[in-house]
């Protein structure tokens, strides 16, 4: 049954919608770069005095003296709050590492784009010279009237654990860090998809993560919130356990609560028995690991570009294979979540994003895909219209339940 | 001659372009406020999937890897280098005061639209909830790779001095407060054009400021660098003068480069026989004053959005008369210059924005005048889509011959 899938995998490798699958070039990459890709305008045009007098002086002045009023009329007369503020310090970007700030802007903006093109919000990249984490707070506390959200992106773990937190009790508004949470979501609406598809209960899998930095933490933590009871973590040096010398605050967090069994070694004595291999680690790994999985497992190979282990060589053994890339079936991609998650929260007036949140927004992903699943489509394609939406839908609902909006 | 003129700038009340002269009615302005005035777009559209892989994954890597490669094509690749951060702490709001970082938002997006429409250029609003200069300096310089230049707006004086010579030294890139030097630039080029009307020379008028705040202060300079010899400034104690008590070191020198003649005592005593009136103090004069004053004088009462004096009771004493109003000829207003000259300051990749470039800037706005100059059209009009294009040639002109580009 494997073959079948590795081949029914291989011979639809083509993405999800569009025509065009000749490899991208350099030329067209950077051509698409030129000049940056973003863009500011004006909601209304100025094109006579009386425009002058209502957008600029004396109009404004009306509108300046009813927010210094009512602050709350903020909200209504002013962009910021609905306006995301796409911070990174340049510490972790892509698969490329500490890059600077000012190397990781074109991301920033690409998520921008992303924010507008699927979630309809408008965002404004801020990236910082500074790797300080009380720094990066302080800053955005400082511009907290400027803007209505955080996405914080591409910063380096443990870091980036310690700068959500402190950010989310320093302000009152959404803040998500995507590489953790974004990430989290989609990988979990998967694994649902997965195992809808494969008639299988996730609360029953046994799922390894090769990976604790942002996006491992951050899926063994929802994986748990969902019901995975077992869930195990692996780091470049190896299981996850209670008792290990050098662990960081957050793994020995992680320590506390995965690892049920109490496994130690390698990835080799993870995988054995398994049901879910889930990649997050940047690394590859010998495709014949995956034969001492449990029978048919699920392979969620998501290392960027460069996948831990290739979907046709993990089709070979696999019932299920995804990968973050555009190329082949299953596509994990953050996408999915992050403009809709923000889009709700926004919509709602949300001050925080609450696990709940966050748990919702992988539900509307799997309602989405739901009528359409099939081993090849355990999730819908990023470029799915209907996605953001009903994420957003799902998040402001979940956002009025937990009580955090208003 | 002054009622002649008085008459017909009563008559011809009209502003510059455009039919709809009603008053801007509340319901409008607080309308046209509506969600914000600011959105922000992508430059090209994501539709398929390989659009998100030129713009997102993995394409936008090999723009962050080669920008980390070589730091100048951030220049190329992102929208920084041509980003305009239109900065305020919110302390002196038009006529409003120190309303706030928030309240202050919708001036700064109206400035980001007029930056758009005049000057082609993006900008992002970035309102500090922190009134502390060196706190404003440390976010700005932490942010540095964000944007491409620096706006300031509405900071009350004389912590807008400190400010911008601190924001000078600390950034490689064009800083400038525009309620200064805007207002300046403006200002001179107007004083240029009623000069050029009445066939005087600009060198041998005297001038009196009303106002020692950000705009006084700035326009005292402008004017003696333009070559004007005489000029005095006051401020709510009256006339600056050396060795008056209690000045602060802006007004100290101040004191040593102005009042030549060291007058002492009020405005009465200042506009004694005085060429030229401009009015930057945010009261009210009493129009007898002006009767004082040398024959046919020039009169600019810019407060906003109360002139210092009436333009009907000006034009009984005054050849020429200026408002900061749409609803009076002669309107004098920043957006002659900000736009053209940080769209001139970044199109020659500028360091800085030197005095040079300043006064060019002042020069182009009038050269666009010139063949069409009137005591009721000293300046273009501030929707005059020939000015923006023509200040920043200039600018960029003198920006390379400062030589700081590059």
């Amino acid at each position: 049954m494997n073959d079948e899938v590795s081949k029914s995998t291989a011979a639809e490798a083509a993405p999800p919608t569009g025509t065009d699958t000749t490899p991208v070039t350099d030329a067209e990459i950077f051509r698409g770069h030129e000049g940056g890709k973003l863009s500011v305008a004006a909601t209304r045009p100025i094109s006579q005095p009386r425009d002058l007098s209502i957008a600029y002086t004396p109009g404004v002045a009306k509108a300046s003296r009813a927010i210094a009023e009512n602050a709350r009329l903020a909200r209504q007369y002013t962009w910021a709050h609905r306006l995301v503020a796409v911070v990174s310090d340049g510490t972790a970007v892509l698969g490329l590492g500490d890059i600077g700030a000012s190397a990781s802007l074109p991301v920033m903006e690409g998520k921008s784009v992303l924010f507008k093109t699927f979630g309809g919000l408008d965002s404004i990249p801020l990236v910082l010279d500074t790797k300080d984490v009380d720094e990066i707070v302080e800053t955005l506390v400082r511009l907290r009237p400027s803007y209505g959200a955080v996405n914080l992106e591409d910063i380096s773990a443990p870091r980036c654990f310690e700068l959500e937190d402190k950010l989310k009790a320093a302000l009152d508004c959404p803040v998500m860090h995507d590489d953790q949470h974004g990430t989290a979501i989609v990988t979990l609406a998967a694994l649902r998809g997965a195992n809808l598809v494969l008639g299988r209960d996730i609360a029953r899998q046994r799922v390894v993560i090769s990976g604790a930095g942002a996006a491992g933490v951050a899926c063994a933590k929802i994986l748990q919130e969902a019901g995975v009871a077992d869930v195990t973590v692996l780091d470049s040096r190896g299981i996850i356990h209670s008792g290990r010398d050098g662990l960081n605050p957050v793994k020995e967090k992680l320590a506390e609560t995965t690892n049920k069994s109490g496994l130690r070694g390698g990835l080799a004595d993870a995988l054995r028995g398994a049901d879910v291999f889930l990649g997050l680690s940047g690394s590859t790994i010998e495709p014949e690991l995956l034969g001492d999985m449990a029978d048919d497992p699920i392979v969620f190979a998501l290392s960027n570009p460069d996948p831990e282990v290739h979907p046709e060589a993990a089709g070979k053994y696999a019932a299920i294979v995804a990968t973050g890339r555009s190329d082949f079936p299953n596509q994990i991609n953050n996408v999915l979540a992050f403009p809709g998650v923000f889009r709700g929260a926004l919509d709602a007036g949300a001050r925080a994003i609450t696990e709940n949140m966050k748990l919702a927004a992988a539900d509307a992903i799997v309602a989405v895909a739901q009528d359409d699943l099939g081993p090849d489509r355990i999730v819908p394609s990023p470029l799915d219209p209907r996605v953001a939406p009903e994420v957003a839908a799902a998040v402001a609902k979940a956002a009025v339940e937990d009580g955090v909006t208003g």
